[in-house]
């Protein structure tokens, strides 16, 4: 836009530069000469270290087997929506969600449906019994971002159970996108899908190294699946990119192994950030407050708003604070604006204040 | 396989690393900070450094908004295949050929019908007749690979000229992969499809830092399209993968502007390796050989062979020499075998030396 005077809080990436163990890491294989082709599941090195990861820090035995690696979470839904997906399926996606989410299945030929999570006391709650019926005996696979962008809301265990007892019954995939896992705000990890599931259960878990480990521009994540879509994921691998780069393997190999400070670090800082954002979200003109229980975004509601986009807009214009109009999540976002607040207190101070003048 | 001893010329990948310059151009780039996300569509000084590289080498003047960034050729051609082809669409795809041509337009659920390459006096010949009969006006697209990957088949310009007018005349797109378009034994360049195409013409070009500029394991390509894919492409890329890494693009346009003595290193060692591999190739009991036009492989006939993975298995076992089986390139490259020769030139001659000690 030919100004530099924004502050940014559309992106769902923090401010934060990866550590310098991953750069130092990627920096020596680069010189070491690792230029070539890797397998196409992932370098078996890699693969060990998300079962280890997986064990250490859930308490969960995934075999290597289990474990794809992938060129970013958005890749490895990308997979699963080809693995399972055939046009015409049905698939339902729970909203407001980051767009993505219901387009990839959209290109394999899904059709989705929609279930709305809803605006509750104070926070965002899913209707499981609606969820339920929605879940028929002809749905291919259900897809869950859980904590979810852009509400923070979190799936709890007891949904989690009867969500698996119900897809179980049906031979329902469900999808878990678990990028957030980690950026929870009431315990080392969130409650999920895949800490309830046998592997031979149709369940597979989209993680990546974004998010916890500040590594958006790297592109790696990985699947975990029943064993029986490890050779299928290695073909749709080899047909749509053969393989993460290695040295960005190894980079990702050594957060694993030795990033969990960097991990702590991260919550450290959105743990003030979200303090900050909270007290002074709240204290703004027409605004409706939700609490995130994991991600790192505040999704409030702006009274009288009834054009997100158009708002939003306008106050990068007037107030220099870029939000993302919450019609992006979805129609049901509509009303809403999402602001991310993975940044320093004192830029989440000045970008409030100048909201705070433009909301009046 | 536990054995350390194998030559393995079946890789669709040379021996040697990349340019110390992407080396430190990724490096500088990683301890620079360069972490975060990147345009769906490429930085816009790699898609820059595409369309220069473009107009210096083949005199050709592509803006930039037709130039995507894409992570790998083979990101590229599903790409591709996702913005043009509709369940059912008829594709119609050259053989033999790597298998990633045809199954990538299946994912997407293209109905492929194959012109088969012909082995003719000499070298591999394409039956533009038989080629032209088959691109109905029904037909969506014609995937052509040249230099051909594994024959080294390579289309000539009075063949493109051909091909595009007939595919103008009925809306056909033309999806050229070119990746091996440096990799050519008679000129700078080899004669493509993009050479003689407008803007508007429905040809996308498929393109990746791999081949000529040893970057296999990076994962680095790029589309050149007609403008209006641009903002579809970009969407696509959203839904795939967001972007390529900052640290890999700045190293790919570090290799465009700089790296074209790394180009002329490469085919001058592809020459020798050529030289000897025609030699000793031409002189094995049983071996029909067929002279290939660019890329590194031959792609040889050995009479009396009829399994070709069984043949493939056995040289292994007994030679300790890898080749690629020709069934792999679809079932009319049954009774033949793939050779890479990107590989020095004293490991060829051990190799030929094996295999003609196992073929009598």
């Amino acid at each position: 836009m030919g100004r530099d005077d924004i502050i940014a809080l559309w992106f769902g990436e923090g401010c934060w530069k990866t550590s310098d163990k991953a750069v130092e890491t990627a920096s020596e294989a680069l010189r070491d000469g690792v230029h070539f082709y890797q397998s196409n599941n992932g370098m078996p090195v890699l693969r060990q270290a998300i079962s280890d990861y997986l064990d250490r820090i859930y308490g969960l035995k995934i075999d290597r087997p289990r474990v794809t690696v992938t060129t970013s979470g958005m890749q490895g839904l990308a997979l699963a929506a080809q693995v399972l997906i055939d046009p015409g399926d049905r698939v339902v996606s729970i909203e407001p969600a980051w767009p993505n989410l219901s387009q990839v299945f959209r290109i394999s030929g899904g059709e989705v449906e929609i279930q709305s999570l809803k605006p509750g006391e104070g926070r965002w709650v899913l209707d499981l019994d609606e969820l339920l019926a929605r879940l028929t005996a002809d749905t291919r696979a259900v897809v869950i971002n859980s904590p979810n962008n852009p509400t923070g809301w979190a799936l709890d265990l007891d949904e989690a159970r009867v969500i698996l007892t119900h897809c179980r019954k049906h031979g329902i995939w469900i999808i878990a996108d678990d990028v957030y896992s980690r950026l929870y705000r009431g315990a080392d990890f969130a409650p999920g899908i895949l800490q309830l599931a046998e592997p031979e259960d149709r369940v597979i878990s989209a993680n990546s190294f974004s998010k916890a480990w500040s590594m958006t521009g790297w592109r790696l994540g990985w699947l975990v699946t029943p064993p029986e879509l490890e050779q299928p994921l290695a073909t749709l691998t080899e047909y749509n990119i053969a393989c993460a780069p290695g040295f960005v393997q190894l980079a990702g190999a050594e957060m694993l192994r030795n990033g969990e400070d960097e991990v702590h670090l991260l919550r450290k800082r959105l743990a003030e950030a979200y303090a900050v954002t909270a007290k002074r979200l709240t204290a703004l003109n027409r605004v409706t407050f939700y609490e995130p229980q994991g991600a790192f975004y505040c999704f409030f509601a702006v009274d009288g708003m009834t054009d997100s986009l158009a708002f939003a807009k306008k106050l990068v214009k007037e107030a220099g604070v870029g939000l993302a109009p919450g019609i992006a999540f979805g129609p049901m976002g509509e009303g809403y604006l999402r602001l991310c607040y993975a940044q320093p207190v004192d830029r989440l101070e000045e970008a409030f204040t100048r909201l705070q003048k433009a909301m009046g």
